[in-house]
């Protein structure tokens, strides 16, 4: 009988190991793809692309005629000496000995994966996915958007927060809009969630603080630079708040904390893609009516959709803040409560607004959130009041009827706070395999 | 203008910051709900919920005849001093002082949630799933199902695996079989992924390894105690493998990980379960073949299906690898070709065979994975040999076109996986909104 104990010898150093310890003039093995070629004549230096980054290899045609078949994109498992040589990258480089071909690609890259920069369009990298993000500088965004995930992660864990996952597919209740993707579950109708919400809140009366990282749907027909169809929503609902000011504060102490794990264990990503971190000494709150006056004043523009934010003002209001306050985030609170959904509370000081936010990163909508209605009385007289029946909510509206804690949460977009923080033009770069109007594959 | 900082001063208590500082004498606030209440006539004791637990609380109805209007699921925050009482839960109680009722149930719960045990059917806890949630065992199954995701993201970035979140949603591709959802994207056909499989295998080629957690939908007309449609799905896939075994290795260490971080982590609701954590020194791997063999011949069963293992099949081998082994887990290994994808790899001494296996954990699969053909020219004519055309696969073949190293992963099943853990009856309990034929909602 064979078993698995789970130790697995290894004799292939990883490059974090090899940059930090520098075996200098020790055997070293390595795995990973042929990133480039340099024929320099009499010696050829061949970059290996591992998964924590490039290494210099080199060595002499004469000594090892064997190696001359080398191609791009060949995996290879590769041994020799280190030693340090100040023209490679981070000063060491491998000087080759043995070498062995784990496989080959069947043709030539159609990509130029071994330039700094991939300079093709954004539809030939979207069209040639898999192979695009084999680029470095591709592959970072992703690093550090794991990053942004496991911050918001070990954050709310810290803060006694429960990871839960709830389900994508659903009835269709009273509450959805036109935005839904529709299904057939076993011949029921059924559609696909656009938020974890209603069950967060259900949640929170079981573990007072949960959070959730998973897909979200909306057919919304935008085709724009800051829609997707489907995304990685980053959701969180908190129980026991004095105020919709504690969710704010949640976010504003996790982006904080967000900004010190990037800098920390992603410095690499976030030097190759020369991003500089923004500062989060504190977030600028406004409400919205005021923000819209602000920035109507000082930029000379006309209010001209009083319940609403468009784009350019949302864009505006961000430079506003950057220029008066030097913050690259600002809440805007208080929205107006026809805007918002039937389970937002209403300010008590003024009912035509809620006790909501969004937060805006450099003039974008990154996050939504606000105070729930948290008393069973107040939620059926105001879906009453909006004409909603309780149809398909009657499992939401038990929890509100058996007792519920005053709670708020909010929904980052993984992407858009990825977009956002790294100066892309299109979220589009900030999803691995994008689902938008027209794009549906790979 | 006002400002979040992040740091939100309180002067509420966790239950851990009170069992492990035991402030005794000292004035504590708690929020939670009203769990039970027990009225002894001159004293009253009042049992809050918090979201670490449960903490006694008591009053005398003369010196505080405000405390009287106390009802179950009440949300309060409560101030008190802290003492020892030998006969409360854990050694302490709060002597109440100040109370706040924060919101009130509109009606009495229909469930008996402060009973030591649940004792209604599945289906009525099902129906009132967000109630029955609140239950401190129902509670701490999901407790414990958070651990095990967290114990598997922390295992495999250690060991350097990127984590990744791939589309749910897409075009249909001729791999998909009948077990597809489908519906209509923007009046495209599509459907939903019942696996991040071809995801993560073109995402080797970019990171290596790479792993996701996430929802997976499968339409199988299954109604049993074991299978749900809609079930979260721990899926990693790793590049540069000598053999499948580097992947059954893997989960060997995932799962040693993860016995010691529950230990660490979540000894309070193992202990509230009653859960013993199964030993995980080393797992015995038993070909296919011979582990069929095996029970037959020790258990006097008949070989019937030659190509599959039936689901009494698998309880034997169960209990087969326990008594004879001590082991709680068992690698089946080399399923026959026929029965495996079209991207399994064959095993080169007997191509009927695949490098593949499934993890039994105490008789149920709640594992399965292998190695995976990473040479273009062998996956196209495994794909010819099938008959598949290469639609809705183009881009996935692409990346093997350009290169893949030789790779494996696997795909855990989590409720699967928190169902045999805790000794439960039916995956359904394992699942915050089991989703099956009938059940679409809550």
């Amino acid at each position: 009988m064979e078993f698995m104990t789970g130790e697995r010898e290894t004799q292939v150093s990883t490059l974090r190991e090899i940059f930090e310890e520098q075996p200098l003039g020790k055997e070293v093995a390595v795995e990973g793809a042929v990133h480039s070629i340099r024929d320099m004549g009499r010696i050829v230096f061949v970059t290996v692309r591992t998964r924590d980054g490039l290494l210099q290899t080199v060595f002499e045609k004469e000594e090892h005629p064997e190696f001359s078949g080398l191609k791009e994109a060949m995996c290879l498992r590769v041994q020799g000496r280190l030693r340090q040589e100040a023209r490679a990258p981070r000063g060491l480089e491998i000087a080759l000995e043995g070498l062995e071909i784990l496989s080959a690609p069947a043709a030539p890259l159609p990509l130029p994966i071994d330039k700094w920069k991939l300079n093709t369009s954004l539809e030939a990298r979207l069209n040639q996915r898999a192979l695009a993000l084999r680029h470095p500088r591709e592959r970072a965004i992703f690093r550090i958007q794991e990053g942004i995930v496991r911050a918001f992660r070990d954050f709310l864990w810290e803060q006694g927060f429960t990871e839960v996952h709830t389900p994508k597919v659903g009835a269709r209740s009273a509450e959805g809009g036109a935005n839904l993707f529709r299904l057939s579950y076993f011949h029921k109708p059924a559609v696909l969630q656009q938020s974890p919400q209603l069950y967060k809140q259900m949640l929170v009366g079981v573990f007072d603080r949960v959070f959730e990282t998973g897909p979200v749907f909306r057919a919304e027909k935008h085709n724009t630079k800051r829609h997707l169809n489907e995304y990685t929503s980053l959701d969180f609902e908190m129980g026991y708040i004095r105020s919709f000011r504690d969710v704010m504060e949640m976010e504003t102490g996790f982006l904080r904390h967000m900004m010190e794990f990037l800098a920390q264990e992603y410095y690499q990503e976030l030097k190759l893609l020369g991003v500089e971190l923004p500062s989060v000494e504190q977030i600028p709150a406004v409400p919205f009516r005021q923000a819209k006056e602000l920035v109507a004043k000082k930029y000379g523009r006309a209010v001209r959709s009083p319940q609403d934010l468009e784009p350019e003002e949302e864009q505006l209001i961000g430079e506003y803040f950057k220029e008066e306050y030097g913050s690259d985030f600002v809440f805007v609170t208080h929205y107006p409560s026809g805007k918002r959904p039937f389970y937002a509370m209403e300010d008590p000081e003024d009912p035509t607004v809620t006790l909501s936010f969004d937060l805006l990163f450099r003039g974008l909508e990154v996050t939504t959130g606000g105070q729930r209605i948290h008393e069973y009385g107040k939620l059926i007289e105001k879906m009453e009041a909006r004409g909603m029946t309780e149809e398909g909510l009657e499992e939401y509206l038990d929890a509100f009827r058996y007792g519920m804690p005053p709670h708020g949460g909010l929904g980052i977009g993984l992407e858009r706070m990825t977009m956002q923080l790294l100066g892309e033009e299109n979220i589009r770069e900030a999803s691995l395999f994008p689902r938008d109007l027209s794009r549906l594959k790979p």
